[in-house]
């Protein structure tokens, strides 16, 4: 027997609570003893919801009560989320997340925590929505020397860039949109920004390399650079504009994590993931690529992946399994700056001056374009290169290629 | 401390041997104590290998050795290989295998065996290659009730309808190709009539669905009856012709599982999936639709699916972890035959001789069809009701259409 509180009734929480109720049965049968929900914890009453009866506001009461000993955090944030992890941890209670934040920022200090108290912290949620993609990069391709992780991993910027590709609308345009269709928030920065991207390719690189890989390790660049223009020349060549994180272990064992828009070739399936879908590649030395697709977000698929936590935790309670990895530091990583990539380079200039400072470079063209704009694919170069041969030119956008 | 034994130096055996060797201290450190290779069974011998030290010949040595706690069993079929697990498993010793023939065929009793004997018997690399299918699929989606799963299963048959789709070959000349590029065996006859395709569907629709579910229950269709005048049809009218493994669990409970060639919209993830990648899509009440990417064969992706598998049962020793299913029966399945679907047909017949024998119906036109030939997208209707209505007309090839 296992009872369960979850804290925070927004859609994620709500979603836990119904899916424990509408699967109960089955979810019973698989962990081979009952899965209760007990209490929900929220500063708002809901007076209208069939859980009505089970909302408190007092973590307190949770903390205390020894028949809890699973809690669901959808809080969101990493401050009070933070806080009432502690306690519940510390309480000796199992803990299961959706929050990317949380988990990027101070996954590590929780997952120590957890081991010390012999209970589970878990998170499979916080990624790729309902995909399945925490456990079987940490089980499934264990024995791979992971070398790469590429995914698109925010459902809202790839509805926007899908929106401009497909319908020609501008970044504007596609952004209200995805706001009245409840694809974005009112406050898009952390979708827009790429900072949703960053937190989920952290915790995806922290797995992968073993080690805690903190938002400000990987630098980030958001879409509201991407233009109509850049979707045209894009398409030109075969091509599409896609935000994706990446995590790449160098030589050197260091490992270079970022978030960019980049021109993806329209033969590579992550090309053909579109609207609010997500997709993340991973590379292995030896699976080669493996691809994990599906609906990022969402009331029910995210709280799909909280459940199977759950029935996880409750399987396991006296043997909690642990998806943990090591301490961070600086040296865990560099910039992505010694990343050598083609690039897509726009700029106020001229097809013949572009290849005067960058050697060969394949030339673009797009219908309508003004005079005195040129873009060209370039050869392989890192970031540095790439600036330094173009100082002297008015650069309108530069995205990288995904090299396949 | 845990010491393997290989069953069969194959492709895949070799292989789990090299990842074993290669990745060595990589496999050493996640699983927290040394993993072993310490003997290769074959009736050959291998004097010019790095491992020919460790071939023997004589199963029993294996067998009475207790250092050896794992079997990896990768000779195929269902005869030897079934025997060497039943007495690996009854010897104490955890079995890992890429034999799909043998886990759809006996599955049922070989878990149950592990399970009295307190032993893990775990079959990644039997579905999708290195994808990891199977513990997502029991793990990860463990809160979902499944309703369908649709994959494509068998990456020969996959590069043939590539081939043909692509480059215009004929069925046998991309059989021809395949066989020329080392995709396709000298008797092709397992992956062209589905049967592979079968088996792996099998082992996911029982493990999806708790029941075994034997190959004799799920009708299986090859693509011998595939023309390249059925591919221009298809691109006629925005799809793609694909094989597919199809599992779909009626509301009486009942599973249909079957293995045919299908019309598959463009737009559908499933129909980029080219050459000899797999793809498998999972639909569950929460999670909605999920689909696992990657190469669904070769020598290494295979291998390491199972040296995961190796790590997995060389960390949890004590507790073996089980992937498994119940019983099987008869009331288990029912044929496919009320799955109610839209259907593509060919036919020496005429678009108005069709239409007054199905209804509404698209028309569909390709260049150079001769006089005589039609082709139509019918409405849903399950294939009693087509072939009754079409029982006076000469069909030339009935598939059906995958709805989104």
């Amino acid at each position: 027997m296992s009872k369960v509180a979850i804290l925070g009734f927004g859609v994620v929480g709500s979603g836990v609570a119904e899916v424990l109720k509408q699967n109960g049965t089955h979810i019973d049968e698989k962990v081979h003893a009952p899965v209760e929900l007990k209490y929900i914890l929220d500063v708002r009453d809901f007076p209208d919801s069939p859980f009505a009866p089970l909302v408190i506001h007092d973590f307190a009461i949770i903390e205390q009560d020894p028949e809890i000993d699973i809690v669901v955090e959808t809080i969101g944030g990493a401050k009070i989320a933070r806080e009432f992890t502690l306690r519940a941890l510390e309480a000796g209670k199992s803990v299961i997340t959706s929050n990317k934040e949380l988990v990027a920022k101070h996954g590590f200090e929780l997952m120590e925590l957890a081991k010390k108290r012999n209970v589970s912290y878990l998170y499979e949620a916080s990624v790729g929505g309902g995909i399945p993609i925490i456990r079987p990069l940490k089980q499934c391709l264990a024995a791979n020397e992971i070398t790469q992780i590429c995914g698109i991993l925010n459902g809202t910027t790839n509805y926007i860039l899908t929106r401009m590709i497909r319908a020609g609308l501008s970044f504007d345009m596609a952004l209200k949109e995805a706001q009245q269709n409840g694809y974005a928030e009112a406050d898009p920065t952390a979708d827009v920004e790429g900072h949703d991207a960053c937190r989920k390719i952290c915790i995806l690189a922290s797995l992968a390399f073993g080690k805690h890989i903190y938002p400000e390790q990987a630098p980030s660049e958001g879409i509201r650079g991407v233009s109509l223009a850049d979707v045209a020349y894009a398409e030109s060549c075969g091509r599409k504009i896609k935000l994706l994180g990446r995590a790449i272990r160098g030589d050197d064992g260091k490992i270079r994590a970022f978030v960019a828009p980049h021109l993806v070739n329209e033969a590579n399936p992550l090309a053909g993931v579109e609207d609010v879908f997500n997709a993340i590649t991973v590379k292995g030395n030896a699976i080669g690529d493996v691809m994990f697709y599906g609906r990022g977000a969402g009331k029910l698929p995210t709280a799909s992946a909280v459940v199977a936590d759950v029935m996880d935790a409750a399987r396991n309670k006296d043997q909690p399994k642990y998806l943990d990895w090591g301490p961070g530091g600086e040296d865990v990583t560099l910039p992505p700056d010694d990343v050598s990539s083609p690039w897509y380079v726009r700029a106020e200039s001229s097809t013949e001056l572009l290849r005067a400072a960058l050697g060969d470079v394949i030339s673009l063209a797009r219908p309508g374009a003004p005079e005195g704009e040129a873009a060209v694919l370039t050869c392989p170069m890192t970031r540095g290169e790439l600036e330094e041969r173009l100082s002297r030119i008015r650069l309108l956008s530069v995205f990288r290629i995904l090299e396949d």
